[in-house]
């Protein structure tokens, strides 16, 4: 069954978005009565549609009961990629769990956005979001802040890790036995050749701890996946 | 430093594939003494290169040490999938050291090939795990066998696992425990919709015991990756 994340609540109906309506109407080619899920603030609801050729209706049928996450919630914080690469981690970090994204300005990043196009950047890594969590039933969707520089991360609480290229010792497995009680894992994936030495120092000063990934030559787009794919088993009942 | 694979040795030379003669010249512009890792017989020789604008050589200086690879062989059973989602599954998989890749058919599954032209494929799949292992620094290429049947999964040796729909009770994390002293461990991912009871039926009949991976909902080809990841961390030292 679809599901989607609706706009608004009106008694026994939902308000969704125009896009969904489309694809519903246009994409699935939905009819009278045809039941969707429809998620709203982290419920989701059993529906049935109504009027699907003049003014569609999504009614409220009953609320379901909704499995939690066993796992803390992760933020991402990821360099910026090129088109591609960037919308594949959104969509596979949204499946896998991640509850927030952070997009973060690095040396060896070779992408530079104008001013003017990072609002409408922001929009379509949402979207991508939004369309992910629907399709991997996530009752949230991740949250993705504008970009921030390493410096302005000294702020965000929890358990802090560098995905680093050169530490031998402390690796993955190591790392996480050292995180107690803790609502969030907050974990900095560098850019195509890793974050340079001088980045790696200033996480490490706000908090951070470099941690290996293992003896894997992995390409950058694979790491998120790689980190999250670990923290689901890791907090698997 | 780029890494290729050697098509033959000879005393102090190599000789390489026609491809990668191509991509050292035309695409990354290589020059006279350039220096390059060439693989042969899963070592790894420093070399440098001679006569680059004629006839180019491939000179050996030395052999370098290798890590070894800490996990169980890993033995991957994927459905045929599109060719866009089976590429990403053969270049992510041998990112993350898959060994052998099995594609089956199965009744969910909506690609069928012509008989003419599943050798064509199966020459495609090699060279893009051929590559991905060069771009990951494997002294290895994953082994693409033909398209088999379920029934015919029967006389592979290792520990069995299918990734099921519809286990509750045993997930991944129970089931890699009963794993000992064990050299392959092979899991077969389901497509689009999971393999059907019928199919679940006869993967148990073989050998295969079914596990649940979690609670995510991901994306076919997502699946792969996340178990790869799992055995990975699993077997990390």
């Amino acid at each position: 069954m679809q599901r989607y994340f609706a706009k608004q609540k009106m008694e026994n109906q939902f308000l969704l978005q125009e896009d969904d309506l489309y694809h519903m109407k246009t994409v699935m080619r939905m009819n009278e009565q045809d039941k969707i899920q429809v998620v709203y603030e982290n419920k989701v609801y059993l529906c049935h549609l109504k009027n699907v050729k003049t003014n569609m209706q999504v009614e409220i049928e009953t609320e379901l009961k909704v499995t939690e996450d066993c796992i803390p919630k992760v933020t991402l914080l990821i360099p910026l990629l090129k088109e591609q690469k960037m919308d594949f981690i959104l969509q596979k970090a949204t499946e896998l769990g991640v509850d927030q994204i952070i997009p973060i300005e690095t040396e060896r990043s070779i992408i530079k956005y104008e001013k003017g196009k990072i609002e409408k950047k922001l929009e379509r890594w949402q979207k991508i979001c939004k369309e992910a969590s629907e399709q991997s039933y996530r009752v949230n969707i991740p949250t993705i802040t504008k970009i921030h520089k390493i410096e302005e991360m000294k702020a965000l609480q929890g358990s802090k890790f560098i995905c680093s290229t050169t530490e031998k010792n402390k690796n993955i497995r190591f790392a996480l036995k050292s995180v107690h009680n803790c609502d969030r894992i907050i974990i900095a994936v560098g850019p195509e050749g890793g974050f340079s030495m001088n980045e790696e120092k200033k996480w490490n000063q706000i908090g951070f701890t470099s941690i290996s990934l293992g003896n894997r030559i992995m390409r950058v787009e694979t790491v998120p996946l790689y980190v999250l794919s670990i923290l689901n088993f890791y907090y698997m009942e």
